[in-house]
């Protein structure tokens, strides 16, 4: 497969993956000049840190960074590649909101890449960042 | 609440947690001595990498390592506190198999406290690590 | 001292300190609006690599990164702050050259501040980027 | 090279490296089976975060960190290899004391290994501990 990944086909392997489907995670753009893809996740009733507060757990908001991160290596590699290691640093919390998360490749080496990824809420504001170290392209 | 917390208190406080209540982490262990936690987390097919692999996604171990590191400084601030920052390492794929995640206090200061988690199979095999910074005593 | 520290200042302190003076570690700009500092550092024989290759050696790099992300966080907090954990990702050799280090602050709380580095090479080459939580304002 | 290296091979390889000759990392111990290594490094003028207080700046404990965990993957792989990532923690101050390193390896894999890195003072007490990502040995 050398084509370059479309949004839909990109949402296609996405959403194969069961716990990405569970997330609801959707593909907002791809753009393969830059290596970057945004990606939107809801809220659901699970992901919640306490009850009746609309507070999104640290777990999920980590989980999508991971998500997030990889799909974006896959512009480069055409298929999801595994996660070698990941940072999560948590900025604010996040309230009532879908979590937007911005990956973009910052080095697609043969060995391993690596991607940084900024998840903003409704607002704009950041609320985590992510930095992730994935298989690269002879991986 | 200045007396520490038993297994049984601190498994109320992690069902408290409509997240930690669907993974269903539960308390194996705790010790006060060697600020140690032991938790489990069942497979659910929520969790799957791929359809019928029986393979965890990374994203929900990620989180489970989040949790775990958390409530592993509970046992000295006697509360859930906010994550900072934390890494994981992904070792080997995890299939077929509950989790088991042993989070020890490593430095517990009163600005942040350092947290290691090992994440094991049934089998006893390592398939991820984590390392976390959590808000401290006076936090 | 509330004033914000002008480059000059800035250079003074980090002068001070015998290991970021062995760096000769220089102020190219600071940015309070920002939130961003850009320091340079020479290549030094005791940071090679290998000998004759003129390649850095990781370490110096690595220490380069920390540096930097905490004069960042003074632009913030008018003083050197303690760093709590940083990361470290390269990405290509750096061969005969100096380092330029891009700090700005991601997000500059109470208890810790988290900050972004970029490292490049005279030819704006990115060769390693951190990402480092500090001890914040009320530290 | 299939043998394994003894302490007087590994001392010579670390040796070659201007930086870690600068540094007098000097080798304790290897254990092959451990996949541990044991190196100290002394205080040097030049490693003092503030003038005549025999404190180390985070610089060079980070360097060391980076310099074990490359060696202790080298009993594994036979040579150094290039650091893909490594993270940090700070713990204590480290006051006029030599430096440890404990490195040992979690995971060897074919493409990376992890390590996990402790530094001690001269009282055994932690001062940092690290975490780092090393090309493997298909690397």
């Amino acid at each position: 497969m050398s084509e370059k990944l479309s949004a839909e086909e990109m949402q296609d392997i996405i959403s194969r993956s069961p716990f990405n489907k569970f997330c609801q995670a959707t593909v907002k753009s791809v753009d393969h000049d830059k290596l970057e893809l945004v990606l939107t996740m809801p809220m659901r009733p699970e992901f919640e840190r306490r009850p009746d507060t609309g507070q999104w757990h640290g777990g999920p908001i980590a989980a999508f960074i991971d998500l997030a991160g990889d799909f974006a290596m896959a512009l480069k590699v055409n298929a999801p590649v595994p996660t070698i290691n990941f940072r999560t640093d948590y900025l604010r919390p996040a309230m009532n909101t879908a979590l937007t998360a911005t990956a973009r490749v910052v080095r697609a080496g043969r060995t391993v890449g690596v991607v940084d990824i900024d998840v903003t809420d409704d607002n704009g504001k950041l609320v985590a960042v992510g930095r992730g170290t994935y298989a690269g392209s002879a991986g």
